[in-house]
């Protein structure tokens, strides 16, 4: 589980400077409202090759006032860390620009979560730069921290991977999944499909609904079985909610376990996480974890059920796509290897009450 | 405020055949549904440049099972009715060929709502078929019932016109405006804004908003001030619904108005009205119109209170900006000019409860 | 799988009067709708304890200008068929009565669905009038049509047990479930919680939720189980929709299945059905089941997708909770149990677009 | 338009003991989630009658993890500032009791806001500690900052009225308005309802609404007048978002005004506020103020444009009422008492994307 969060980290450690390549989708804007919050990090560039001239603020309201504008991706500024928020299949080819420009890179794709060309091959359209992959290390600090911590590329984890992995790995660690079989049932919200728009994703044709998407194939399913060793039977639906992933993992092990054992697996796995918080059972609305909860957080929340007629456990597992899914994940990463407070620059504790955030 | 609706017209007249010309999008897809299931309609044909080939089912899934699919719109077939839900400007520019196909031509768009060549010169980009602005009835019954009756070209109006018009015009015909000072303030769904989505329109950029557009100089003020005869302040906001219009009209008329005369003024225009409501005041959840209440349906809801302490009248108006704003009041008009029931294929009721609808 | 759908029965069949019991609810309400708009049907009362004295429409909005009030449940008039909408327990209370009054009973409610009395101690807190329980008959017309014919008492199905009936009962059929293990994972809109309100289904408190409620031990387990042959892991979750219940089904077969078997399963079992609709790929954003698709109608509309490398079966079907699982339900039973036309009064298509309804 | 914004004040001031009594409302909930942050402010107390003994974070999902829980409120302990989030009519009360346990009492209610008895005969339904009514200083700081410098007694202000006064005030100070006819027409989310649910306010119904309430005699004219001297002419719709408040003004002033003019009005008034961004024009989406790039901060987005042809001036504003126009405005106001930094505690900057916040 990595060591223990840094959280009595030097506070006051020097600046470093900061770049974002794709900062005007959904992921850069957040990495912006962040890197621009962080008392660790000063924003020097953000780029767009669409908005290149515009101040940030026009293309994100909330971050009106700024006086930052966009500049082209062609001309990058040295800077000590770029985050990278492009499509899959940008950063692999600019990877070597990309590490000439900065100290560390932390790329917010897929282009480098996996570990072999193989598993490219195999789940994508190849690697145009496979030589990085040992260099690169998964974000996920809860997983990996101790690789972060001099690491030169840091590969953030897709969305619906990390409510997945999050839910999972103290199963697995305590050996709850060997031999067992789950299935894994996502909701997510509108984000996740990016800034960019299209019919499926119009307001008129997206509100209200519970979307079966890619019910079987799903390529995150290769990050899941990289980091549990098994497979998991996987399938995603689009609710109605802007910012959200909510993974519910129906687990069925090889032989009994009580809610004793899952309670050890779980606190030893979490206690010291600054950003996990186990959710189970209680009075009140939120009893379960639920992704209205941590909107605008870096929180996952975590909870589980068992289900003693069905010998199942329910595993739910709740974040915000955009942050502890994205943007709030690299940051913490960056945190982590650099050696600042694990929690700077992501304290909001979210809303309440709040709608489809 | 025309004749009496026909509502014992001869429900067992003969069948017309009837067309459609841009059947993909969400008022053309309206008519195919209402037309698909009218008793005195045969839907014999649905055009779409972008579609042709496919089954209409598979472009709006509540007609799944239809065997109709898309043609050509060059390829009209004759019908007794076309009916038109194109951009505007089509209409005027194919008006020669759609009036060779058919007897009554109903237009969903804006090209033949306005009188003059002099008021497309002002609020559009003029016109390309003046000849035939003589020739167009403006659909909504409620206003012009005993012109429709013999049209060959019906002009249907628009979605934040029509909520308006419904609202004031009882008090228009009552003398209530003359000299009045008017502020109309409406709040659209997404489904104003048409089938073909765009950044603004993504469902992640457009839940949850309060959105000014069109602050000032909405070309529907033109079709208002036509059949109000006095011009009205108006500006629109997007909120968070797809289908629905609702205009509140803050009224300050010349001299004192009691709430009877109100009333009477109301009574006297929709009693005899099938699909105007008046709904103002009551008890329980649903004391005024809301476009809720009106989803799916032809009705427009209508209500006002008095504020006397500001010598103001308050009148709401509520449509389904696809039905009675478009596709309703289409059929409706249609209806009426070919003699059936008022009321023929626009019987449902609405649902309770609904969302957004 | 029944008889076959009376699709071309005696339209002209003569009309029966009708009650509904407890009709200020949900579902009551739409039972009124229906009813209102039955060619078959003379609605005669609705009673409400609370609203006793009230129209009809001013509790549910669309049905305003009926002129029918609510009456107290205690003055009971006799008719042909009585509908009860009421909570669980009140009609095995007052089943004598009801019985009394009508000579078909249809019950909305769980009093009925279950088999025996030991179900209702294992599930409930026992049941007051299990002599009736085998009286009653299921309703779910695809699964029991032939039973529905000479009926005294039908029980309408739950709305989670109806989606996940309707997905699984032709797995069931072909013998594919034998010896296989299902997770059903259900997503359903407010509507389901009844017209209570209360601070969790409240607005602000609901709005954009994935919320995990019952997840174990959902009592329409009961009802599933006693259709399939076996049990299933059932998970409920709600989400921010009004009308409408998803249940994805993922099902491990002992041994392999292939598509071209799926499709000779669903397709027997569903081609001649009025209201089953297989909705399985394609192309466009409504390639899957989606309760956006059906909201308003009595359409189930069931898919499914194979997943090869997990061997799985992947089951997707879409309900609106109030119509096909629950007062559509009874009228579509209704219709079968007095041979009417079994469409007759549920002809309504949807709606497209659609928010969430 | 008082003293400027302190944006330079000693951030190492001392801290200050709070408490909050009705800590489980929605404005309640958001104290706590700042004052919990505020690096000037140690939290020591909340009161909730309903859930003394519970933990915070039981009931405020977002503050999950805090040590506090709900103590009663009859046992207040003496802190240095006072937060009271209580329903209209409690403060009042208890006003003596408050100041007896503070050095400095803010209330949220509408308790103090009003200058006069007479209003509150008016209005509510009197007054029963009218003697403090000159000692209570109203809240906002951007029309009322140098009195708020000692205040005893601090009124924060009520939503819809701190969205309606921000907009218009600079129009009120610049003489635009002598003589003008105003409408205000405002949209509000579903938390100015109250955490407290009810069958109006349930999902279910609320879902989806354009829902005019309170069309005439809202209270809130009251406070409006009384800081910008002019009778509104105010309405009230409810919008289907959770936080929120959006007014919109339509000003016809006496004589011709000039955009310069406005421009010159209200840069004059906001450019030193920290919290209120002027928003006209531009390009992209975000236009005008709208709630959502609002949400969950205490900025307030003002913009206005002009409409040559009806001699009107539109004027948008746009706040979070639980933040501006509720908690945040009152530690605004408690920050400038205290000569804390005016930010302090307030600097979240907002989402995007977000939904219905």
């Amino acid at each position: 589980m990595g060591t223990t969060a840094a959280t009595d980290a030097d506070t006051t450690a020097e600046t470093k400077t900061a770049g974002v390549v794709g900062g005007s989708g959904f992921a850069g804007g957040e990495l912006l409202r962040l890197l621009d919050g962080h008392p660790n990090f000063e924003l020097v560039q953000a780029t767009s090759r669409e908005y290149a001239g515009k101040s940030i603020g026009g293309v994100h309201p909330n971050l009106r006032g700024r006086e930052l504008r966009f500049s082209e991706p062609a001309e990058l500024e040295p800077v000590d860390v770029l985050f990278t928020a492009t499509p899959h299949g940008v950063t692999m080819e600019h990877v070597d620009e990309y590490l000439d420009a900065a100290d560390l890179l932390v790329d917010l794709s897929a282009d480098f979560r996996l570990a072999t060309e193989g598993q490219y091959d195999e789940w994508y359209d190849g690697h145009s730069a496979p030589a990085y992959l040992d260099v690169a290390e998964y974000a996920l600090p809860e997983l990996n921290r101790e690789n972060l911590q001099d690491a030169d590329i840091i590969a953030s984890g897709g969305c619906n991977a990390t409510a997945t992995l999050l839910g999972l790995k103290p199963l697995a660690d305590a050996g709850v999944l060997d031999g067992a079989h789950v299935v894994v049932d996502v909701k997510v919200g509108s984000s996740e499909g990016g800034a960019g728009g299209g019919a499926a994703s119009s307001h008129a044709e997206r509100s209200g609904v519970v979307r079966p998407y890619a019910p079987t194939g799903h390529r995150h399913e290769a990050e899941i079985e990289q980091w549990l060793g098994l497979s998991v039977s996987f399938t995603c639906h689009a609710v109605d909610m802007v910012r959200g992933a909510s993974a519910t993992c129906h687990v069925f092990p090889d032989g009994p376990v009580s809610k004793k054992e899952l309670w050890t697996a779980y606190r030893g796995a979490y206690e010291a996480e600054p950003f996990v918080r186990l959710v189970a059972g209680g009075s009140g609305s939120y009893r379960y974890p639920e992704p209205k909860a941590v909107a605008g957080t870096n929180y996952a929340d975590v909870g589980f059920e068992l289900d003693p007629s069905n010998e199942r456990i329910v595993v739910f597992s709740a974040i915000d796509n955009v942050m502890k899914g994205s943007a709030g994940q690299a940051v913490h990463a960056a945190n982590v290897a650099l050696g600042f407070a694990e929690t700077a620059g992501l304290e909001f504790a979210g809303l309440h009450p709040v709608g489809s955030p």
